[in-house]
This record gives C-alpha cells, structure tokens and sequence, in this order.
C-alpha cells in the first residue's frame, strides 16, 4: 500500500471545506488513503518559513466571493458563514479524541461541524453545537467532555499543530505525500500527477 | 466582440511569467482578446482591500518550489532568477511605450524580457538588458530612452498602477474580465468556465 496523503485543515477555512469534499475521492482515485488533521491556524500559528497569510485577505471581499465561486465550480454546496474566523480550538479537540480512537468516525465529526459551519451557518466555536454533533454520532457525554477540557486533549491539539509547523505547514488545505507539499485546493492536479506519475 | 481579458503582470513575478504563456491560448479558444497591463507591485503598491502579499512568502522554500513544479505541470521552460524580486518599474515604462503604439510589439517586448529573465537568468533590473531586448525589436535608442526617463512615462506607470489598484488588483497574475476578478494561474479554469458559460 502506498503512503496515505496527509491532508491538513482547519475548521474555519473555506477553502478547507472544499477541498474536504474533494480529497477523499481524488485518494481513492489513486488508491491511496487519506489521514485528516485538524490545525488550528491562529496567531499562535508559526510557520516553519514565517509564511503568514493576512487575515485581511481571508476576510476580504475578493476572497469572499472567491470561496463562494470556487465551490460554485466543484459544485460544493457552500453558504459563507455569518461569522467567518471563529476559534477552532475546541472543535479540534474534540476531532482527534474521536479520530484517534477511530478514524473514520472521527471524519464523520468533522464533516458534520464543516457542514454545520458553511451550510447551516451554525456557530461551530459553541461548545453546545459541538456537543450536539457528537451526540449525533453516539459520543457520550463524559467522552465528549473529557475531549474539550481534559490536559491531555490540549496537548493533543498542541502536538498536531507542533508536527505540522514543523513540516511546514502554513494554510489551510495543505496536503502532504512523500515529503513533497501542496497548499490550496488549486494545487488538486499537481496532487494527482504527482500521484498518477510520480515525482516532477 | 466580446470585451477583452485584463492581464496584470510583474515582469519579477514567476507567476506572471507562466500566466503569460497561457492566457492568449485561453482567450483565443473563447474569441477574447487580452490586454497586457505591466504593473509594479512594489512596496509602494496599496491594493483596495488592503491585501498584501507578504515578500516573506514570495520568497519562501514553497513558493520557489511550487513555482518550479507549476511550469513542470504546464510544460513551460523555467529557471528561479538567481536575483528573485528586482525592481520592474523600468521594464514597465519600456513596456507600455512600446504597448501603447502597438500592442503587439509590446507582448513581443514583454515575452523577450519574461524569458530573458526566467530563463536566461538575465538581470532586467539593468538597463542595457532592457535596451538589448528593444533593440531586438527595432526600437530606436531615443525611444528607448524617453521610455526609460521622461516624465510622461513615470506618469504612465503610476497611471497604470492606480488604476489596478483601484480595479482591486493585489497580485500577479490577475485577471478582471466583466468586472470579474481571478487572481492566479490556479483561477484560470475558472475564468475558463466564466468564458464558457457566463457568470456563475
């Protein structure tokens, strides 16, 4: 079996929702599998290259209206979010506890808090709505509790975002396979030819 | 006539360059024409929404790689400027003289200056460089140097970067057809779709 591709996200990315309902099938296409990990890209965030994206520009109108062409192109069902920009941290935390126990189901939470966010226009920074959407998926309470204020959660959502600034990691989606990185969902097919042929 | 395609470039900007090797081929499958406009995207360069850039990224390991692997991916000749980000306000100036008088002498001047720079490694920040090309091209040397220092061409640059910013321009390559705003080669499937089938 091939290396799986890792694909990096946070919660509150446009551009990371599309490319959540993009990613899965391009990997299968390829027979690859993909391993989902939630960031979160505050201002914490240190890149290994001090690359940091302006938060004017995720907020402008270009990029705005952008999101909202891009997923119009994917055919992506996409509403922009009243409140674009909210803290991911406990929607992250919550992610991997699920994920690291199961990582399937853990990608179930994740794109019911990503369709939650962009097309219900519920506010996924409310521990209330995340607590509604792991009840969905039969995480009890006690589980789901522990996820968003137990030690060893936050140092699981600090270790992630440690590894994926070490690697290099400095916006959301960034996809990673054999060491070779991939920001944006425009980088999609320079991701597939390096799948179809290889190294270029 | 369906209305043109506006092209904004830097003439420092590998991005820009690639774009200048696709976009008439684009336009021409659709019936479009495309204006070449040369801007400065400088420090002094103050886009509508206040969206910059970071030079930190333009110069970053991804970006040089990704830039590299983007003209794999198109079959386009490349080769990183061993001086990546020279000052283009001279090469603009010479650029929209000859552009003004005749257009397609201009895209000449521009295609001979982008591989002299992102092929050759030829420095285009020096002015005999730019004199050597618009020698090429049968520009007399006193053209040359009114392009290069009299007022009226400083007035026509900064004419030309006014208004691209207030068009909403902040990077290169940029693309505005109806009004429509894409910025990068990555957009330019969807300038595409907008070409084929309207707005959407």
């Amino acid at each position: 079996m091939s290396t799986p591709i890792d694909f990096y996200f946070d919660f509150s990315s446009p551009y990371g929702y599309i490319a959540s309902q993009l990613i899965d099938a391009l990997a299968a296409r390829h027979a690859r599998s993909v391993n989902w990990h939630a960031i979160v890209l505050d201002a914490n965030f240190q890149s290994l290259e001090r690359i940091k994206i302006p938060s004017s520009m995720m907020r402008s109108d270009y990029v705005l209206r952008d999101a909202e062409r891009l997923a119009a192109y994917y055919g992506v069902a996409y509403k922009t979010p009243s409140s674009l920009g909210v803290n991911t941290e406990q929607a992250a935390r919550v992610f991997h506890a699920i994920h690291d126990r199961n990582p399937k189901l853990g990608c179930q939470f994740a794109n019911l808090v990503l369709k939650a966010y962009f097309i219900e226009d519920r506010n996924i920074a409310a521990v209330e709505e995340l607590q509604s959407i792991a009840a969905e998926l039969g995480i009890e309470a006690e589980e789901f509790q522990d996820a968003i204020s137990a030690p060893a959660s936050r140092a699981r959502v600090k270790a992630e975002v440690d590894m994926a600034e070490a690697r290099g990691v400095f916006g959301s989606p960034f996809f990673i396979v054999e060491g070779e990185r991939f920001w944006g969902n425009d980088r999609l097919p320079q991701l597939e030819r390096w799948l179809e042929s290889g190294p270029y």
